[in-house]
């Protein structure tokens, strides 16, 4: 069979291989990409986008609750059209697939865009369909899917995933979320404001995979207020007529489905990774470098879900551009070059936003490391709000009072999770932070209460004789010159 | 008549002055605190916090005109119940208050909190009431009020400031703002979407305090599709029968009442100034240090929003820091202390919010500026939000790339401003805040398409193959020790 040589082929059009794509582009290398199954990213087909759409209508319905202390009347007779909710959630979701496919594929010449799957014969030779294609360097990118556990797959319709949810044109009346982590819990607390009569299950006792204790505790008393959660324990599940009976513990209930969200695995059978001549590890990954997106010394390289580290759309594209960019400095018989990852930003989406950023709680080293907090109940515009839930944890070194991360339930956390991960990558200090502007009345306010609590708790002395304003010339502090 | 000494003798019980007081209790001087007026501080009392609150229950109300599009039926049937509404907001107002109070003067001896007004004899001598108070050092932090034209009193009733809006139990059918500023804009808007006929007025053709005309032409569109607004023209009002008739230019209108919000004048009248024998400017004001905020050589500081200078909350405190600090000093036998003031930053809460950071766009150097911007239309979370209106644009030194300033209007406007102001008071390059995190779907995302935009403007060149990430190693960007 004749191989077609390319200089770069990419397997995967998601945002990882998207990105690698427009690297062979922009240095003027030859390229496939190869596709098998739906085209669009995981972000605008099943994953970001249809879910924050959902969660928006949800939150909007949810807000009716909050209407009546504020003198706004009727908002007992606001009524939810389920049918319309998901019809929206489903052209939004629609619109940004076009818009993904309408900037990258859809112009994309046939031999350019294989739609099929790939499969590894040697590093540098794929089988695709009935072609052979020979490359320089190959990009690994295809993604992940939900974690089904094989015997769940005989619930038919009755088992939804990401997959399946967000093509429903109805919902069922009861739902069991099964797993509590990002996706879990941003829907499960969606479909329940929804209307649905959800109940949530997860054998870890954390949520969103929170390290921090305390701020497990918040996100659990948060949460659980709205729906049911069972945690710390399996879950078994039979069919029980024309519903499913749950058990976790003493614990039972029936309903008509279940959401299994109990994690996503990388899209790895069928691809041959054997072929690669390495190790491979337990769920089927060649070692790489997580700098360089390098697969061991070979000419290939992997990014985005697949590689199962941090799959969320902004390090996806990261990673896509650096093995993109390596591939094409490999084809030009370069080595491949390191770059620096930004600092780890985790957002969940559910309300109150939770988020973890920098340095995970459970690799904190407990000795060196002084820990700031502010409840979010007392917080002047959460209160405005009318959503002051939640708990803000700031962590620090406490020789040299640099921010280290961060772990946090509250309203518009998605925006303090940022100026946090900024300020962390910039390696910047408390007080340092602490000088910068703080509005008002902002929930930025209740970062600064937690940094200024955890200021009072590091071992380092104040630069100047006020925390909150740096001396403009250097100065003992006595005087200043004019 | 006797004098009593006091080291530090401060004028005004609000931000600024309690902030003094702080500095002055911290460092074991003997002090007083002189208010006439109400207590409670500005902020509280009149200004963010019931604003706020009324702002909070018009965006709830004034989102169901959303509810509909996404399947939320009965939002017809939602009613304002305004007397209900105001409590709301009063109730709020006064938690605030009653907060400020509490942990601030509530407690003080009656022989430190003189709830009088102050006169200055001699730069250290202040008569209150019967007393003279002799002091070591004097920090003026008096605040300020709604300006209002003489003439316009005569109107009683009918004509509002933030002074008396809060305190009415209902509202008239139909106001007229007359300025649209900060503080025009956020309450025009509130009152328009809580059901009353709002028509604005500036004798400016800008809104909210903008200079960048391409903000304010995007302002204008936004605000004006929701009340009609006359701009460029001065007014005219007369009474008419039991309403009041507003003129300006061909336009007119017959209203119950107006909101003046054409801005505030320090709080100056019987102060005695001229007593500290220095010269005073067009409204009063000696000459200070926004620094040190001395005023002139003496041992006498200002503070707050007499200062006319920075008239938001986070300023007055630092200014109160400072004076209360160098109050100290001076009485310490040591000169004042000169500090770095934080990196300028203005939010206007209408929606989308408005906010002016850094540098301002008519003082920067326009040849030596790029300017990147992003229109708010496509930006995906804000459509998904049902809110994709505004503008925003940044500023950048060409040669440098140091972020300089930015205008803009956009939903979550208040948290990105935090994120630009941080930015630019730690002198970051267009280059380094691109290589921080970027969640997905979130707001920042427009920040960063804004800032892509300004990359490509600039002459500065990329430092390394990628813009989004550094190089791990200092490398030609060739090849990367491994």
């Amino acid at each position: 069979m004749q191989e077609r040589f390319v200089d770069i082929a990419i397997i995967g059009a998601g945002t990882s291989g998207l990105n690698a794509m427009s690297q062979a582009r922009k240095a003027g290398k030859s390229f496939v990409l190869i596709n098998g199954g739906e085209p669009g990213t995981t972000c605008a087909r099943v994953g970001c986008m249809p879910s924050k759409a959902m969660i928006q209508v949800a939150e909007d319905y949810h807000r009716r609750t909050h209407l009546g202390r504020y003198g706004i009347d009727g908002h007992e007779g606001l009524q939810l059209n389920l049918a319309e909710a998901l019809e929206h959630v489903q052209d939004i979701r629609d619109t940004f697939v076009d818009r993904v496919l309408g900037s990258s594929t859809d112009d994309l010449p046939e031999d350019l865009f294989l739609q099929d799957y790939a499969r590894f014969l040697e590093p540098t030779l794929l089988a695709v369909g009935e072609q052979r294609i020979r490359a320089g360097a190959v990009v690994i990118a295809t993604g992940s899917r939900p974690r089904v556990p094989e015997p769940w797959r005989a619930f038919g319709d009755k088992l939804l995933t990401t997959d399946s949810l967000f093509e429903l044109a109805d919902l069922p009346a009861s739902i069991a979320v099964i797993g509590l982590g990002t996706i879990g819990l941003e829907l499960g607390q969606s479909l329940h404001r929804l209307g649905i009569q959800v109940e949530g299950f997860d054998q870890l006792a954390t949520l969103a995979g929170i390290r921090d204790p305390e701020v497990n505790q918040a996100a659990i008393q948060v949460i659980g207020k709205e729906f049911p959660l069972h945690l710390g324990q399996p879950v078994q599940i039979s069919e029980d007529g024309e519903q499913l009976r749950i058990r976790a513990g003493a614990h039972q209930i029936s309903v008509d489905a279940l959401l299994c969200s109990i994690g996503r695995v990388p899209n790895l059978e069928g691809l041959g990774l054997e072929q690669l001549g390495l190790e491979l590890d337990a769920r089927g990954l060649p070692p790489f470098d997580r700098h360089s997106m390098q697969v061991g010394e070979l000419p290939v390289f992997i990014a985005g879900d697949v590689t199962a580290e941090r799959p969320v759309l902004h390090e996806a594209g990261d990673e896509g551009r650096i093995a993109g960019y390596n591939a094409v400095q490999t084809t030009s018989g370069k080595r491949p070059a390191r770059f620096r990852r930004r600092t780890p930003l985790f957002i969940n989406f559910c309300d109150p936003n939770i988020c973890i950023i920098g340095q995970g709680f459970d690799r904190l080293d407990r000795d060196q490391t002084a820990i700031g907090e502010i409840k979010m109940a007392p917080v002047g515009r959460a209160l405005i709000m009318g959503n002051n839930r939640g708990l803000i944890r700031v962590y620090a070194d406490k020789t040299s009072g640099r921010l280290l991360g961060a772990e946090l339930m509250a309203p518009r956390g998605e925006n303090l999770a940022h100026l946090i991960s900024w300020s962390i990558q910039q390696q910047m200090t408390v007080e340092q932070m602490l000088r910068m502007p703080f509005y008002h009345p902002v929930i930025e306010e209740a970062l600064q209460a937690a940094l200024n609590d955890l200021n009072r708790k590091l071992e380092v002395k104040c630069d100047g004789p006020l925390t909150e304003l740096a001396l403009l010339e250097p100065s003992d502090g006595t005087a200043a010159s004019r």
